[in-house]
């Protein structure tokens, strides 16, 4: 099973996010765990390898499955591990081979195309302190198609 | 890969503890996630289904990576993710099928016998309210040969 753990850097008024290349999509940086390893150690390497930067302690606040669906069956599942923080060290790569880094004003996050999952969660970390739990379910060309969030909205 | 969700359930001075039929070990109460499922409806479930309460607004507190290594090669890895709560409804059951359930005073928890790397976990999550993130390394026959444990002590 596939897992990743993101992380969503707000410095001030902007959040990191990274623009992927095939839809055009806007994600927090990270990316896939390596076997053996534990999602904050994940975290920092993944956000290192992205974006030039070190997370300084990022704060786990989304654990979630996901499930994509083809024909009626479960084609694939894996876990997100989403972390927040608020303070790094490093520059910021002019180049990374994931897609085009960008510091997103807060209050345009939510207008950016991305996966409609992926909105929610945003929603939720940029507004609340609690945890998050969720399950999402999308079609292989990543329409969503069903989603169970805990709590349902943000505190 | 197989994934765990299990809970410490802390009232007043005890703990609720499951002790395992195979090696005499105590465990906090729980069980393997299933397909689609996120980390908390797991945990709810499975505890229900170990013990017959229903653990109530139950908290992430820990976030594990086990590996198994064999010969020198990993022959398994898994994860686990351990909550905490202080209430829950319902009534224990009388017989388990998974071992005997046992309250445990709060101040025995760390004496009785169960992997080293639970008691790691048992310490920290009964001393502080940060989350604990963690990678186990075992033998297939549960001897414990690595761990990185992050923090590395209770706050």
């Amino acid at each position: 099973m596939q897992r990743v753990a993101n992380c969503i850097l707000r410095t001030d008024d902007y959040v990191l996010m990274l623009k992927k290349p095939r839809r055009g999509w806007y994600v927090a940086p990270g990316g896939k765990m390596e076997a053996g390893e534990n999602i904050k150690d994940s975290v920092v390497r993944e956000f290192k390898e992205e974006t030039g930067l070190s997370i300084e302690n990022p704060e786990l606040r989304g654990s979630f499955t996901f499930v994509m669906r083809e024909e009626g069956k479960t084609a694939q599942e894996w876990m997100m591990f989403t972390f927040f923080t608020t303070s790094y060290s490093g520059d910021l790569l002019e180049v990374s081979e994931e897609g085009e880094l960008e510091w997103v004003p807060v209050d345009e996050v939510l207008q950016k195309p991305m996966a409609e999952g992926d909105r929610e969660i945003f929603k939720h970390i940029l507004t609340s302190e609690g945890q998050l739990y969720g399950t999402f379910v999308y079609t292989t060309d990543f329409r969503l198609i069903d989603q169970d969030l805990d709590p349902s909205r943000p505190d």
